[in-house]
């Protein structure tokens, strides 16, 4: 087992409409479905040492697109900023213009987060 | 000259570095600085014909990259909310509320559009 990279599930969520089907499927055995290389080795059929490869290299195809597009630091910027309007929503009485402005906000942050 | 897709200026300025340098080049001299093929020929000795395969060919890049991340929409989806919310802050006559939140909203714009 080598170690697990903490950010990759967040990238994979991400970029991985990026990645071709195959290598997607088993950097989301080893992160999302937590097997081990050797289950995943006897779920697919393909050796240890090739699943090992294909998910380093998908690994490093993930951080070259953060660091081209950059958006996973872009989405936690924006989710202190959109936390940051709900605090200051949160400290008026006006619960029209809150409902207004909170429905508008959610929408956004089903568009970027 | 072939058609201009009038998308691939905003596409290449989301999704520009996912290309390489030469092919990013070619693409902003033809859609940024609008020369013609016959001109980009000039400019980097490259043929006419190679010239519009490379710019062909990444803008079917450029369109799978926005077909499977779908940026370009989003951005489009998140500017309408945004207007929306200053629209209905402009509604109101709390300048104190509209700063803090036009100050939050600016940096959600500069991180998302």
């Amino acid at each position: 087992m080598f170690e697990k990279n903490l950010q990759i599930p967040c990238l994979l969520d991400i970029y991985g409409a990026l990645l071709t089907d195959r290598k997607r499927e088993l950097l989301e055995y080893y992160y999302a479905e937590d097997y081990s290389l050797s289950e995943i080795s006897e779920l697919t059929g393909i050796s240890r040492q090739g699943i090992r490869d294909s998910i380093k290299k998908s690994e490093s195809e993930l951080i070259s697109f953060e660091k081209a597009l950059g958006l996973y630091g872009k989405r936690l910027r924006t989710t202190e900023h959109l936390k940051n309007i709900r605090k200051i929503l949160s400290e008026r009485s006006d619960s029209d213009l809150s409902e207004r402005l909170a429905s508008e906000l959610l929408q956004i942050e089903e568009l970027v987060l």
